[in-house]
């Protein structure tokens, strides 16, 4: 099962990286492996390239199991967000030019706020385009479990967007399988596309 | 024929998702299925991948015919535009960050006038670039019998251009067949385009 | 020799189908045909699939030659450059949205001037970004003849930016190879590029 | 070992012209060859079709050594980098729209400074986003050996980017392997789109 997903994970790592979502090695994508694990893609990788090899088993605070490589230093907002939805199966983690741009928009921002989109529909729970759809920032930070930490604390009020940005850095999105990850993180994409061009429109 | 011209439409919709005109399992496409049925795309499929089976028989009331699968509930939205054209073929609903930005620009505008292009020639009637191409814009509705309604009865006034906005959400084009629809999708796209850069081009 | 042009303009215009620059069946491709002709590529064809049956040989005033087809009523533009130009071997018609963009910037606009760029070097007869290299637009005209004649009378003062706008419709490009012309299209579309970006650049 | 770096190169070539980075024939892409030469891309060549034996080997002050082809003139600034980094084992010259416009945005900006980004740490020594990252830019100049000079005086200060700007030209970028020099060159070129974006946007 766990190695069906990572199949379904390299095909969604490839589009990512056509898509342009992982310039520069950057980026990094897991599935949950068994109850108290996960998979995650090694760095420095070109993300077109992966193979099931290049995927490290960690627990979920991010300490490799039977493994000698070091995973990412972000393995541990992973793990954390394997702990706080028992039902996700699958995170990936972009980083697109309008993202990056958008969070920077306004640095005291806590969250940006869509509404009026057909596209909201795609996030699972999301039944029509007049709700609103609020998707977190958090501030970048190179002390990784203390920025996990602060998404855990941001938990109960922002889960439902299945995502969440890192000012600077770029969008975190999950679901309960491969497939809806993938769903929810295109979606957004588009979704934040739609912002920055609106935000380009001269007034006239 | 109506085989050859699900054929079209498969390789047209290969085309829209190379496009990145439906993302996230977005859009659905038909072609008119003997006189008084419909072929539609089954919704969350990826556009790249679709192929003969994945299409639903319906009658123009969007009911499905010796099918047990549910058809997208947009599939009334395709059967409307058949019954109101009678040499209707083929119907694109795609989903492009120009267009979902552009409906939004002006909440309140009720369509969205080309004109001084070259590429308004590609919608079938228009033979200069000094005639306006009306395309009318809908505020999107989760309730698509009444959007279909309110589509039909500016169906006099709008239908010259093969084409219409729903508001946050995406176009509807339709042609005589296959290759026309898309002719008419592909031009509108591209005029959309146009009218989005030229609006974020800074007054001097 | 002719022949060999023809399949160097066949792969020509399936990069410049995939570079996006001909939506919509639009633009048009020739090559000289010996001395007194040229074949163009047939209009309504979708550029990336074109073969050398889709070409129509007609002489430089437009009229077929032992072909039933009737070509595009562009073809007396292609015409009148190959007669205007008795060294060009290869004239490309290309529809992109920063050209359309640019060319309706400012509807009173004879030439745009660039200067400063590097780029500007890949025109032949340009050796340094300190030049200007002035490309003209003209008013479209559904009157194509009309069109080639005010181009014509413009000639001595444009012609050598190889290159000229038609307002709201495309660029024209040529060169004495077809590999010449290719290089002036795609440095230009480059430069169009460029200098729509710097518009959209708000003032701090 | 030398021609191993070659067959990687002439991959990065291609994914270079795939990205639209080396427009119209531009852009040159060099490896050190043994200690005290280069070889480069021949110009006036598609990067996408390049083979091995479109590289020319030159001394670092751009002279060829058995070979009767003349290199690009840019060959100097490739020698100068090779000079003044002992590390350096290969230099990547990219066109890109978003550094030439930025480039142009000031005139008189003698470095273009990024900060707040994650992406900055694809650049070696670079390990938060809290650091600042200065990209110099110089005048173009049509007189190479002045152009390197140039460069080789504001050395001290701007060779921890790997990278330097020329205006109105594009970005030289370099590293201690051909994968380095790829990932500083990726991660530049999307640092600059992020800036060029974060422009565009309007105040509200």
């Amino acid at each position: 099962m766990a190695r069906e997903q990572l199949q379904a994970l390299l095909k969604v790592c490839e589009f990512i990286a056509n898509m342009r979502l992982s310039s520069a090695t950057g980026g990094n994508f897991s599935i949950r492996w068994q109850e108290q694990a996960l998979a995650i893609s090694a760095s420095g990788k070109d993300k077109s390239e992966l193979t099931v090899d290049d995927f490290v088993v960690c627990d979920l605070n991010a300490k490799p199991i039977k493994d000698e490589r070091r995973p990412s230093a972000e393995t541990a907002l992973h793990g954390m967000i394997y702990q706080m939805d028992p039902k996700a199966q699958c995170v990936l983690h972009t980083h697109s030019v309008p993202v990056t741009a958008l969070s920077l928009y306004n640095k005291e921002a806590q969250k940006w706020s869509l509404t009026g989109y057909e596209m909201q529909k795609v996030i699972s729970g999301f039944t029509s385009h007049e709700q609103t759809l609020e998707v977190f920032i958090f501030d970048n930070d190179q002390d990784i479990p203390r920025l996990a930490q602060a998404v855990k604390e941001m938990w109960p009020q922002m889960h439902r967007a299945y995502a969440f940005m890192v000012r600077g850095h770029g969008l975190y999105t999950w679901g309960t399988s491969v497939e809806e990850a993938k769903r929810h993180m295109e979606g957004l994409e588009f979704l934040f596309s739609c912002e920055l061009t609106r935000l380009q429109l001269s007034r006239a």
